[in-house]
């Protein structure tokens, strides 16, 4: 359809007639229109940037986010170890993504696999993408290398890590969100050539895929090479709880996750001004992204809930981190769909994520896989829950606004819309599975044959702050005075003997 | 160059001639018009939702900085349990108030007292609201909940919890915000139909009296029915002070807390872009936003200082705990005024704000009423000195620009506008404390009775953290290292000639 | 009143015909485009300032930052008071900012010195500035002391600290912010009258200068006047670390310092929505802002990187502490010439900011001048070394878009346009030393003089929260258990007798 705004004296001369001045009449009119219009499209540029950039600026605000879940899950000892990680995964992307990253994710026209222009931002901004797109992008990136860390805390080289940190944003990453989000990519449900798979593409709206289950695969097969941290398995074979070393720390990281997941879900649409011309004027993308955001509370909560009494029946008591960890998982698992699924969808689905990891960590426990941060079980499994989600619950309406332009598209199966989606979705996870598999497992075990993966296991004891990273992370007391004060006390952390530390007023039901 | 859009008659005038085809000008000249009034109102949408959406976000932030306020403020030993019910203000919050609280909050129409549609956010978006305003009730309410939670903190059960938070969020709140906020409601300013309460209606723009007064009243009966922590007053019934664990989570909390108050006071416009008519074209709602941020900063800049001098010359040192204290207790008292009054009232008023916090501070040692986060004080308190506030400083021009379409309306007191709007305030204060003291007071004297309020003195000694959430929230020593390592040492936390509080064993007060 | 811009064929139908309803007809038809004027003003209005204000709030979300920074960076005996201090940068500049530095800042017309206009806000909002724009330069001003106060950490009486913060906020900064900044100031490439200092004026965007070299040399004259810190250079004169009690609120403080620059940088340009007419349609000053954004990121990026294999080589561990303040270098550095540069000049000068921070370090050590917080290497150092940069790389386009209207002006020396622009970066350097060294030194002195700068060393000793401030900022014990619990056990923080903790792999090269 033409642009309704578009005015141009050549239309608007035969119109007027015979009159005598039709020339200049239209000439003056449409010069004013032609304004308009002009100044229409630099305000929707504007407002469509501002969303932009400041919704990045959240979904950054993730990374610090990790820093703090992740120090605060580990032991003291590894404190500074897992925060550098962090920090790393920001600056090392940052030039990376700069450099390749980006070229390879977005740099269309390509041949379906891997991007090929803009590397270093050449030839940018362009038509089609700003450099706030670049900026979000980015974020998205650092925060797939984020969750991996977590798999592999408290035992890994730290130059292994920035192996793997650069491979994994610089390059795996990078072709699985061609594939998936660019214009270019072969499975995506927004292709804008050629036939989409299945007739429908996947519908991976925020990642619940393309970040959450690639971070946690290749979590997963490190911690796999790795094995676990000694003590995490006792000699008989036995879980024991490594708790980390700070609650709050742990609390702040998950609150600031939440925070910043409302630029990673809702900020997903990339722009905010676009009428859908449909149900009134007031109704528009913008109410999408809100919408976006409505289902990404409903979904953390539920799964927070859900956490909360679903533990205290097996284990006997509230905990704090395992629904901070509930919480993470319901929002991994609403990334994919959450643009385009009912609040009501939302709730009933993530009401099962949260079992979903549950049954993924008594998994992990039988099979003596230990991740520090239940990065595989939440963000790999939690992640492939919602992308199923998505091929059951996608509503016919929010699809087709979107995703528009492919008329009579298929869209959840349990709405009526077929399977033909939902077959898709389950492509994705094969191919997710597959190729950070076939990538990422090789790199792990390069790195174990050369020795250059686990850490030493005196230092892994001694803790790695101690031997890599200068010292330890706390200073509590003071250096300079050894003299008169009265000595500092505390109370054991843990009981020593668990499992039952305290007569809980509750018996423990499992 | 003279503005393109410039569009003058004499310059028209002497253009157009007899025309044959008026229809065929008509339609189009009118169709662009059309198209132009059709962009700029998606525009505005796109605008105003992206303003809201942003705004949510920052008063969602507020919940961390509850959180880490909370944490920061108690013993150690209780740091999980108090921030597990920050965490489940948001998530229980976020289920009741998605099914029943928006509907009872703006479901209007309504008989004025409660609103009656919406629930589940059926028949959403409307006309009138969007998901983007959704999200922002729903991150007002979880704040009400989260200021009662520090009256109650250290010694409630967590089940009581529970019960307490999902009434005060699904229930008291919501009605509290209709009465106030909704255009159907008896008493607000803002009421679209009939006559205002006293011709004025009550102006609690960002909720002094709303969100502080209902949050704080319902933790002063809690924290009186539950009577003071254990040793928090001793054998002769002085008081002990039970200081909280870390001041760094209460700066963060509380500049977190200031960082949100952006979304929670500026962010109460619910729009930006409209014009006002008035000064000139550069002047509208967006500067009456900037104001109220401006008004909100100064206002918690003086309550600091104010403290800060205050404590110093009645305490003798510069306490940070008392300037957070104090900073928000001037935050609280600006809340309900911020959009209406000037800059220099907001600092000439709040100073007075801090004493109103220590005098009833003052009046709480004196009763022997312990409330670990001062929160009744702070928000009860200095959120009534804030409605107060109102009555007497509002500006007329700024109250007819925020509440417009009622001619003759009053406004401040001291500003000339007589003692009407005062009158509604002092209402609003007296239907608050009775509103909230008829259902939650009931509530906690029920769950008192049933022994479900108070865990048990052991358990209280003990701390909950322990005795109910798994284990303490810091480890920061290392399990597996018992061996060779020097001795830590800590120097004591608070000077030696204070009144030292070493074992007690109190009796409860009640 | 119906809605001005609906123009519907049947009103316009009977207007049109003979030239006898000409004036009708223009009337009718220019009447609209000025509402759509009118509406087009509006927007642009409720744009700029959302964009201004949330990027406000990011500013003053480094206070934040900083107060968490500089918390981790001191010994926990002194963490209320640098706390406290942060608190009061933010509510003390928030009166005087209000009250005369926003005046002395911006108050133009002006004699190019000082401003004058706009005390207490008076006359506010007006055609040149609303609310949103004071907000942000008052986050800014706060930014200035709050890096000052790094410097004279741990040692500084608290009154000296209230003297210099007001002086510094409310006097010194603004007058170099309306040097450079303000369309009146004498030596700003945005003067907006009258001839450019070496007819280019200071390209100084975000504040390498006119906020980081202003507090870094201020506290450098504080700390210099005030000597090291008791222990920091042993009897025989060499450096002994004495290392902060917290990197994880180091890492947390540089995280948020990270997130509030995207407001710092890219917030710098004021507005967002403005058409550069070059390139196409899609590009504008909402590209110019992502650039920034981008090259700040990258700029921090780099550094980070760099000073971890830097240090790494130097000093033979992996050091996050290191990195954050490497990270913080590169910021500093990047915010000069942020919005002109592009992002491979950020990549290739930010690569030796790191290296300045490092050799200023060590120069430091040699002349045995102690700052807590790096600060006036930081933030000095690293400032100066952005001025320059910008006289080196700014780029011919950016130049001209970000400060237009002055053709032919010169640019970068790299860039082909030649050495004024580098002229007056030089002059600004020498300006702000001598300026802040004529205001802050004396003042400093004088302090010394009247004993009133540094604590008794007793009081050092025992650190400044037991003796100032009312107790220590942890308490991880319980006092009511001194019971039959086990001996809490906390490994040594650090090896005793350093330098050499533990057999590190690599040998130190320094």
């Amino acid at each position: 359809m033409a642009d309704p705004l578009n005015c141009t004296a050549s239309d608007l001369l035969p119109i007027l007639g015979g009159a005598a001045n039709a020339t200049a009449v239209a000439t003056f009119i449409c010069s004013r229109f032609e304004a308009v219009s002009a100044k229409l499209s630099d305000a929707t540029y504007a407002i469509d940037n501002t969303y932009l950039l400041f919704s990045a600026y959240l979904v950054f605000a993730m990374q610090l986010g990790f820093a703090m879940l992740c120090a605060g899950s580990v032991r003291a000892k590894n404190t500074m170890n897992i925060m550098l990680t962090n920090v790393l995964d920001a600056a090392a992307g940052g030039l990376s993504y700069y450099l390749f990253g980006y070229a390879f994710a977005f740099g269309g026209p390509s041949n379906g696999f891997i991007g090929k222009h803009f590397f270093g931002l050449k030839e940018f901004p362009s038509l089609s993408a700003d450099y706030s797109f670049f900026l979000y992008q980015w974020a998205f990136a650092i925060a797939a290398a984020g969750i991996t860390s977590g798999s592999i805390a408290e035992r890994t080289q730290f130059v292994a890590y920035l192996i793997y940190s650069s491979f994994l944003t610089g390059f795996v990453y990078p072709i699985v969100s061609h594939w998936f989000w660019s214009g270019d990519g072969w499975a995506g449900a927004a292709k804008s050539r050629g036939d989409l798979l299945f007739g429908s593409g996947v519908i991976d709206f925020a990642g619940s895929g393309v970040v959450h289950m690639v971070g946690g695969i290749a979590g997963l097969w490190g911690a796999l090479i790795e094995g676990p941290r000694i003590g995490r398995f006792d000699r008989s074979g036995r879980s024991v709880a490594l708790r980390g070393h700070s609650a709050s720390l742990v609390v702040l990281g998950s609150f600031l996750l939440w925070f910043g997941w409302y630029g990673f879900n809702p900020g997903s649409f990339w722009t905010i001004l676009k009428s859908y011309g449909t149900r009134g004027p007031y109704y528009g993308q913008w109410s999408a992204v809100g919408r976006t955001a409505v289902t990404t509370t409903l979904a953390g909560s539920t799964a927070a809930l859900t956490t909360l009494f679903g533990k205290r029946f097996l284990v006997g008591h509230w905990n704090v981190i395992d629904v901070c960890n509930g919480l993470l998982g319901g929002f991994a698992a609403i990334t994919s769909g959450c643009a385009v699924v009912e609040p009501w969808a939302a709730i009933i689905w993530v009401l099962w994520a949260s079992w979903v990891l549950i049954g993924f960590n008594k998994l992990a426990e039988k099979l003596k896989y230990d991740d520090p941060l239940e990065a595989a079980q939440l963000h790999g499994g939690c992640g492939a829950w919602g992308v199923l989600f998505t091929g059951l619950f996608a509503k016919k309406a929010y699809v087709n606004e979107v995703y528009p332009d492919r008329p009579n598209r298929p869209y959840g199966l349990f709405m009526g819309g077929g399977g033909k989606l939902l077959a898709a979705q389950i492509i994705q996870i094969l191919v997710i599975v597959g190729w950070v598999t076939a990538t990422m497992a090789p790199l792990f075990l390069a790195l174990h044959k050369l020795k250059l993966l686990r850490v030493s296991s005196e230092d892994e004891m001694a803790g790695m702050d101690m031997t890599r990273h200068g010292g330890m992370a706390y200073i509590y007391h003071d250096q300079d005075d050894h003299s008169n004060l009265p000595q500092f006390r505390m109370n054991r952390i843990e009981p020593r003997d668990t499992p039952t530390p305290q007569p809980f007023s509750q018996p423990r039901s499992v």
